[in-house]
């Protein structure tokens, strides 16, 4: 029973991610995503309240899998984690591509609901306190220089948002883990004794 | 003649962009604008062939803004330059503030048609040039070391472009007009001999 359950809310999250990504995240209606996923509307509504929670689910599963992949090349100094942090960039961009129009749509929404826009900026918030974190314990192991981590972190924070953006909507305008890469080393070279 | 022709085309250009910022660009009709302009519809199509090309020529303005204020600095060495540049962020701040919503409704309808992807690529690549080209000037008069300047400019567009949008989404979660100051520290250092 608990298996099956499990069963019909990923058939819900993938029939969405699906209509999303075809019809925008407005114009696709909790029907359509019901009928894509062979499920009654009950058992929508007892999976997911809303159209924005499936959002939220599929926005925070995406940014597990990049957490996941930041967290397994964690090992060393500061500068080779950031280092080794560039090579996860492919399955970023490969992960991302199909999903800029939702993501674009979201934050439309978000620049107009308050409710959806504390939720939006959440991942942002959550890497400034993880980079600052990193930061952190790069000044403390001797690897970086002193510097304000915050600031540091907004800075590399940034630089991901831009790469990602530019990488999504000009994606041959650029070898882009390139850009990312050397980025890094120029940043850790600036941040460095 | 002339000059209420001009005046024509400020005043429909004014009325399109309250428009476009209380509505939003694909909710704004054409009818409307003129309503609130005050002219008819066949002086618009005098002056517009259509709504893209207002909004397009809203975009231009807004960037030959802040061009003009980039070739205002543009004195002394290529740091000094690129230092000088993050004092006009408080202007580049304040004149996107409202507009973040129309931006992420155009670029929403890039990913789907290729005119307008074409149109709202194009000012990241002329920045990408125009970096390019400071850096190259920088490496030229031996203020910043031998590196390749296109990826030196893909860097600070994308750093540029991130930190406008954190800004833009998320005023209050730091002082960004400090953290490009301070990044733009980090990356001379790191571009630096």
């Amino acid at each position: 029973m608990q298996q099956r359950s499990e069963e019909t809310r990923a058939r819900i999250l993938e029939a969405a991610l699906r209509r999303f990504a075809v019809q925008g995240y407005n114009a696709a209606s909790i029907d359509q995503i019901c009928t894509e996923a062979g499920v009654s509307k009950g058992a929508f509504y007892h999976h997911f309240p809303s159209k924005q929670a499936i959002f939220l689910e599929l926005l925070n599963g995406w940014l597990d899998t990049i957490n996941a992949g930041f967290e397994a090349v964690r090992q060393g100094t500061v500068p080779e984690t950031l280092m080794a942090m560039t090579g996860t960039l492919p399955a970023i961009f490969a992960s991302a591509g199909d999903q800029l129009p939702m993501f674009l749509e979201f934050w439309l929404q978000a620049s107009r609901e308050e409710q959806i826009w504390e939720a939006s900026i959440a991942p942002y918030r959550h890497y400034r306190d993880y980079f600052a974190e990193l930061v952190q314990q790069g000044i403390q192991e001797g690897s970086l220089a002193p510097t304000d981590p915050r600031i540091a972190a907004h800075m590399i924070v940034s630089l991901a948002v831009g790469l990602l953006l530019q990488g999504l909507i000009d994606p041959n305008g650029a070898d882009w883990e390139q850009v990312g890469r050397e980025s890094i080393q120029v940043i850790l070279k600036g941040l460095g004794k």
